[in-house]
């Protein structure tokens, strides 16, 4: 049997991310029996701290019924002389069968699934991808107006410098949406790597006619490294508040990945929008997780299908 | 249903905690069965190294049969610009049920249950509270007389500023004991929240009609910053040793919180004391940890009552 | 019931030994029921960072369907004026059965030991032992010729600091092997416990008759320690690389405790070789330890028997 990774979201075909969604929608609606990775090993290898993004795999990882060992960040020998192809190979030799990492360098989920026999999970690396979060932002949209394709999404802030960013322009891209990338200049990429991909630094033109608006994280480091000219400026021109909620269609949402800096991408009155959907969110991202656990362990149906982009 | 919490003992009314006792000395004839809390997750999210506290809390949840997430110190990115509201509703939508905290400053657990709609438990905060502790400590009194009211309890050490001390006395004061606080000056409360409590300044008058003694942790820093005098002068007054012990009435018993520091709080003679309880104290942590999460989630019959003081 | 403890491999008489290696054996062929262990707690108490020790050991308490509590480094308060003799006592009052613990420190789990009423397990201490690492060793080599007395095993390298080395020369001497330890003079020690144990400065002498090499890892600490000369000495009379593989018998294995370091104790040429064992050792250390706990909380068949050489 294959093993099988989800590093980012390129590793999964259309077909695939539809599959997984489904999955995820059918344990909303009904919890799975707690038998679905009965037997199988799961190691949770953080290297920096998480609340959200690790309890709600350590949640989804329960429900499924995996046995699980957690290596928080500290806990692990690995750095210390040892490589990560050893590690990969220790963690496999011991019979686990699937490793959930986050760590704060780009690219080490793919180097250790390199040499792992088994499922690697991408939980956060560095500013390069962020797969399980634009899934469950995926099955917001989804389960928010009942289909993808031709949904308007704008991605709002430092696209440059977020993961979550980058995963989410491969999902909405696969499933067909109309992605626009709204920020100031040095906060965009020059290039975009899906085709049809709209760069616009004009919020109040786009707030009319998108069906959903993505916010992403404004870190306040990037004023100290003088990417950003102020705070002030930032918020003047891309923060959303009532003024800017006013201007969006009647049945819009605003999505977030959390945290937020209150007064820096968003004022207060958008915990108030009846289109915030934050909760929801962070809710189907342990139904996502659950459907990653189950579908790389057990195998995805349409992986029978020819439009496979990788297997490793 | 309306969330509740376990934040001091004066979240409990008096049928409440006697309830909950009651529960626990069941659970202590006869463990329940592993499905008291299925499918219920609990996050232990401790901002403070605890051995003793942390374990019993563990042990508690499996025993109950809980999905447990652990958050040790160190793995949660909470304060790292996340505001503990925006913690508390994340954890909330990812379906955690309860959380167990333990922080070093006063009123942490309040914020977080005021924007948590779940059940919040105090395992420890600051000076301010400790309420499971009190509560192991009243089942320990209660499993050796049969009951509290009317019991003679000598609180002895630094009150001031220790949060076990703070919660034994609501509980001991709800239950109808008489109360005795016992201790320099420097380390008495000016002030007792309960009326009736008498504070005396000579352990040695307190001693031949005390049924319990509730030694309290001192704690080398108080000495550093000029509270006592020198431990010299505190064990002279107030350390328990054998002179001390023969003092006291034939069925008379000695508790401590632990950890005990020996030669200042206590001589070793102590624990060859027949009354010596601390063993038993820390046994019935885990039967209290128990009925407190089994009557937090599950409801408490009492509740239907109106002796209610809070429920948040 | 007396507690019984794994603390070093003198802790158990050739029969247990034999019992144990059995009992890993029949895990290995067959996935036991996951209530071996039902009901008891067992504490993972770790002072040191570790991966692979620590992930094997949390597996193998799943898959016996243990109770566990982690408490990793820095979780535990263990150390602030609490001594060890009440941690153990603490742990014991709340029902724990057995600590399975890692420590800097020679010989902290003997004083663990000395007070716990349950099971200690020691995971690695200090420079002194590691019994499991040496129980996982004699697994692979019975597993791979059958018996292991009269087999001649080489343990090469930095022998005086190593516990894997120390518990192996105990348990090869109990089972008959035919042991040489290797390496150079400053880290031989100068006595060994068991008789007949063969010290050998030259490794290409020893190559042609072993039938199985552990080689130890060697620390780059050493060198600025002045214990060795230089990485370049060692490696050109010990390392084992692909002109020494080929001086070994043609059945012969290659062990390491990992992790190793590539280039200093070995080559790449090792991981190619037909004998070379590690992934088997890792994949073993899993059946070992569910057979230790086994044992160990309910009890050896061969302890009724009378060659016990110490029962705690």
């Amino acid at each position: 049997m294959a093993a099988r990774s989800l590093l980012d979201l390129d590793d999964l075909s259309s077909a695939e991310i539809t599959e997984l969604l489904a999955r995820a929608r059918a344990f909303h609606a009904a919890p799975p029996p707690r038998t679905l990775l009965r037997d199988v090993c799961v190691v949770n290898l953080f290297f920096e701290a998480s609340t959200r993004t690790y309890t709600s795999f350590a949640i989804a990882e329960a429900r499924v019924g995996a046995d699980v060992v957690a290596l928080p960040p500290g806990a692990s020998s690995l750095g210390k002389g040892e490589t990560i192809a050893d590690t990969a190979l220790t963690l496999a030799a011991m019979g686990v069968r699937a490793i959930v990492t986050r760590h704060p360098e780009s690219g080490f989920p793919y180097r250790l699934a390199e040499s792992f026999d088994g499922h690697v999970i991408n939980a956060g690396d560095g500013r390069h991808a962020h797969p399980t979060q634009a899934l469950l932002d995926l099955l917001t949209l989804q389960m928010e107006f009942g289909t993808i394709a031709g949904l308007r999404v704008a991605l709002v802030g430092d696209i440059l410098h977020s993961r979550v960013a980058r995963s989410n322009v491969f999902g909405l891209c696969a499933l067909g949406a109309e992605v626009t990338l709204v920020g100031p200049p040095t906060l965009l990429p020059d290039a975009m790597v899906c085709a049809g991909v709209r760069i616009e630094r004009n919020l109040d033109r786009v707030l009319p006619e998108a069906d959903a608006l993505m916010l992403l994280r404004i870190q306040r480091e990037r004023i100290a490294s003088a990417v950003l000219p102020s705070l002030e400026d930032y918020a003047r021109n891309y923060r959303l508040d009532a003024r800017r909620l006013a201007m969006l269609r009647p049945k819009a949402i605003v999505m977030h990945p959390g945290p937020y800096n209150r007064g820096v991408e968003l004022t207060e009155d958008v915990f108030a929008f009846p289109g915030w959907r934050y909760a929801q969110q962070v809710s189907h991202g342990v139904y996502v997780r659950m459907a990653v656990l189950d579908l790389l362990v057990n195998g995805f149906e349409s992986a029978r299908g020819a439009e496979r982009v990788r297997s490793a």
